[in-house]
């Protein structure tokens, strides 16, 4: 069996949970079938074996250098990403109009599963290129569309996200980067930026960045923002290699974890090359000026569903490798046994079996969120009368889907290493890497701080909580059905059901305060609630699926949400009670006194 | 102000609340004054800073290494090691009789803070050796005492624990490694040992190892156990260096953190080396045939005690540093602001203050443990009639000790590694360092479910339960204390008496299970609930001490408790209910279904 991803809870939550037959009887979706989607897995699952696994280690240990000029990644990762791409998986999931494949975002997070849980750091090339792919697809004007978007479906032109300024991080409102427009229509980029993943390498012909920037005169603030591609080389009439643009490095970022991915400081125009003779990267507009923002969260939202996947996946590969480690080594003996009894394997111990359950239970429970939330942007792509009510909650659940996984992922990994003890301490085994990997998943693509802001700052409280009651419906739907189904369902339907009402009252105290700053001052602990209520809902909502089916897939699905509803769903109720006594503490903190 | 550790604290646990001033009245403590003790600290906050800190990350990159013979360390270890040695350090807790200091271990623990949070990777040959030091001071022979001591208080020697084996890590029972009885008394060695920290290097002149190993005959189990001191190079008659002792390295490991602590996998006896012509490593009994496990434990309770310090140490460092930053780095601006307003320092924000505050909660918390607990040691020394109380008290809190730190310090530096955002996950900032350097803690020297096993089916139960009702006693007195003063320890004691008595109730409930599997199945959730509830009771103790005091320190002391008492506390309740309901989800589990 493998142990990087668990084919058979994918097929589960495809087909017998989200009842991906069904959507594949719909276009855009309908040329595509159960056996395809099969397929499809299959060679996720072979070419993450064979191309992605075997260096994720030598990625970590070798990682990306910069010799001034040149960044240096292993030769096995430009093996692997060509792979990826003539396989077709980075057009897998775009309109067939720009030589994508239209396959559903559900069947494709889970062959992209496959590549995060074999290797994050390779994988992200090729995650961040689909992303950039995909945006210039949907917003990009006929010319950059066909210049771009083929040569990177075929792994010609690898692409990233060029956000963050080393003066704003988080604060995507204080980036000073601008862009000069010119009389051809194109523009000329002026700027620094800073974490930018993939921001230089020669695993690809040419780099196309997505770069947000300042026209002159803009306003203050995010309105103020644009976007431009930026490619590293001009690319001529014929697509040939043109001019080196003028985008080059201050350096990169040598990291805990991930390491397999460079991470950059690029530098755009600062006269190290002069494009046309002219000073400045030569840049083109996607979308208007001062829409730079709202397109570039189109991508941000994939993005962050893409952390979320990225994170499950390595939960879930910790939980495989350890399980795998738990039922081979011989440790100790059960407590009451005397000494001259043969040692048992380590999955005899309660303890251990109590942290292998947890594991199942965060991994499977995540995966279930991420393909959940990928479904609803599949329904509102096959069901074009659902999709305002699948976007909206699809809107509401992002922050979440991107952040439980990262802050359960990591815990997950965090109790494979426990597991594994000194040796999991190790760099003999793969888990203490994918915890250092993992790690990074809280911060990227927007902190978990900023995912609480988005969550409670907007998305619960805007349209009178819409949204909110949209997914409360859905909730109450498993609920129901689960009471009608009886047995262990109708016992968690009873310990979810007033869960979610007191969200509900907690959230109404929160809106009626008319202080902002106290509305989401613990928006964190509000993020951490509301997350441990969703996955519940969806483990209750597995739970059905499973229904009376027999054999050890069944029963571990059934042990795995026992433990959810017992052990792990009753943790949010001092989460809520400090929200709802609008605890100040942290608040009201002067902090002179820390 | 240091971003070591906070001597301000330090000062405050040691002389405000935990009376080292009355301490050092009595005997074996009455040559130090309070005016000695503050030059101890000064003198570790010195050293630590100039010789410990400055290397820290060049022990992380440049990691131990092994060309089949030798074993490479940096070299400033070596400096650091020999000025923490000449500086009386490794002698400053050891009795007078072996040329030790005598000072209180409570004293000891806050100045070992400073090199633990300043390098835990070079701290760690010194923490070693200081403890085989004090165990070869008490149990060894004089022979053992007079030949080996001496020169490790000087730190010419430095010392192992070789306990675990490659088939035995957690399990001590399964060992293997043999000692055959020579004529002249002496001992001959053979086996293998596995994660041995300090195993080999060239940073002393002799390496004293203390190896577990077996007796021909000897009973099955761990009391077929006896104690040697195995060491590199034997000792001549005139203290100079001897033949080389037959102790070689099979490999050392690699660790994904605290790297600059080489851990090794020794080999004693395989026929490298023929001391006096005979096959085995030289080795000499400490204590008699089977009494081994008995002695190491009491080295095992200091190392336990050490390993919560240093946890308590990563902790303290990774606030400093954090909250220094949070205080410096401009981002964003409050809810509610407008763009055009300046960005404001990361402490300006709710969120970030309350994971400063959550780590501060840690922190101080984690010191206030292992201090007590220290002074538990030196209580039993200055006062022989209450020696039975305190010895009672220490065995039941040492895993707590241990563990409780070890659990929540990798909590807080990843909350540190959060606020500092992408800047936090580079190895730009030593954050990312602390984080994996305290993820050892909850694995050695007795990993989280063993010191769980410790706690609920040893300490807890033995004697009818009489060190837990010792303890009652100690927390009872601090809830009267608290209720009397009333104000904010009022308050906090009315949340933690009834969860005092809920652990009581829960504890008799267990008790009360014939099935010992039963009993301890949920150890660990037991010793993170006991844990909290202990942190809990010395918060309030704290804040007694810290009375009405005025001024920013204290205030900062009242905000950490306040966040402990509403926001930690309340999360044992979900555990305790836990344990209450004999929740079997785990014990009963078929692994096959995972």
């Amino acid at each position: 069996m493998s142990v990087i991803m668990s084919r058979r809870d994918l097929d589960f939550v495809l087909f017998e949970w989200l009842d991906t037959a069904e959507l594949l009887q719909h276009k855009p979706f309908d040329e595509h079938t159960p056996e395809t989607v099969a397929s499809a897995l299959d060679l996720a699952e072979q070419l993450s074996t064979d191309l992605f696994a075997p260096h994720n280690r030598l990625g970590d240990l070798q990682e990306p250098s910069f010799d001034g000029t040149t960044v240096h990644v292993v030769p096995e990762a430009g093996v692997a990403l060509k792979a990826f791409a003539e396989a077709g998986f980075v057009a897998a999931a775009l309109p067939e109009a720009v030589g994508g494949m239209q396959v559903p975002a559900s069947v494709f997070s889970a062959a992209l599963s496959w590549f995060h849980a074999a290797n994050a750091g390779t994988g992200a090339y090729a995650l961040l290129t689909t992303a950039a792919a995909n945006l210039i697809a949907h917003h990009g004007d006929s010319r950059l569309r066909e210049t771009f978007v083929p040569p990177m479906l075929d792994g010609h032109f690898f692409g990233t996200m060029a956000l963050s300024e080393p003066q704003a991080g988080s604060s995507l409102a204080d980036i000073t980067t601008r862009a000069e427009p010119q009389d051809d229509g194109s523009y000329r980029v002026f700027g620094r930026k800073m974490w930018i993943s993939g921001g230089d390498h020669e695993l690809s012909d040419n780099i196309v960045h997505l770069v947000l920037a300042r026209t002159p005169g803009a306003p203050a603030g995010t309105r103020g923002i644009s976007l431009f591609l930026v490619p590293k080389y001009l690319v001529a009439e014929d697509g040939s290699r043109g001019e080196r643009n003028d985008v080059t490095l201050a350096g990169i970022n040598h990291k805990m974890g991930y390491r397999g991915t460079v991470n950059t400081a690029p530098v755009f125009g600062d006269g190290a090359f002069q494009p046309g003779g002219l000073p400045g990267a030569v840049g083109y507009l996607i979308g208007s000026e001062g829409s730079g923002l709202p397109i570039m969260f189109t991508m941000m939202n994939e993005a962050r569903i893409g952390v979320g996947l990225g994170a499950t996946a390595l939960a879930t590969t910790g939980y495989l490798k350890s399980l795998a480690y738990a039922r081979e080594r011989l440790q100790g003996r059960p407590v009451g046994t005397g000494p001259g009894s043969p040692q048992v394997p380590l999955v005899e111990h309660p303890d251990i079996r109590r942290m292998l359950l947890a594991q199942k239970a965060y991994a499977e429970g995540a995966l279930a969120l991420v393909l959940y939330a990928a479904r609803l942007v599949d329904d509102a792509a096959a069901h074009p009368d659902r999709a305002d009510e699948a976007n909206a909650v699809l809107g509401l659940l992002t922050p979440i889907v991107k952040s439980w996984p990262s802050m359960w992922g990591p815990r997950a990994n965090d109790l494979a290493i426990q597991i594994l003890g000194g040796a999991g301490y190790t760099r003999d085994h793969d888990i203490e890497q994918h915890y250092r990997d993992n790690r990074l998943n809280p911060i990227h693509e927007g902190t978990h701080g900023i995912q609480a802001l988005d969550l409670l700052g907007r998305k619960v409280l805007m349209d009178q909580g819409r949204a909110l009651g949209l997914l409360g419906a859905r909730m109450a739907d498993t609920v129901q059905r689960a009471q009608t189904a009886g047995g262990q369902a109708a016992e968690y339907a009873a310990l979810l059901a007033p869960r979610v009402a007191r969200l509900g009252e907690v959230t109404k105290g929160l809106a009626g305060l008319d202080d902002p700053a106290a509305v989401t001052a613990d928006a964190s602990l509000y993020l951490d609630a509301a997350g441990h209520i969703v996955v519940a809902w969806l483990w209750l909502d597995q739970l059905l699926a499973v229904a009376d089916k027999d054999g050890p897939f069944y029963d571990g699905k059934r042990s795995a949400a026992a433990y959810f509803f017992r052990r792990e769903l009753p943790t949010v109720d001092p989460l809520l009670n400090i929200l709802a006594a609008s605890d100040r503490v942290t608040l009201d903190l002067d902090a002179s006194v820390l």
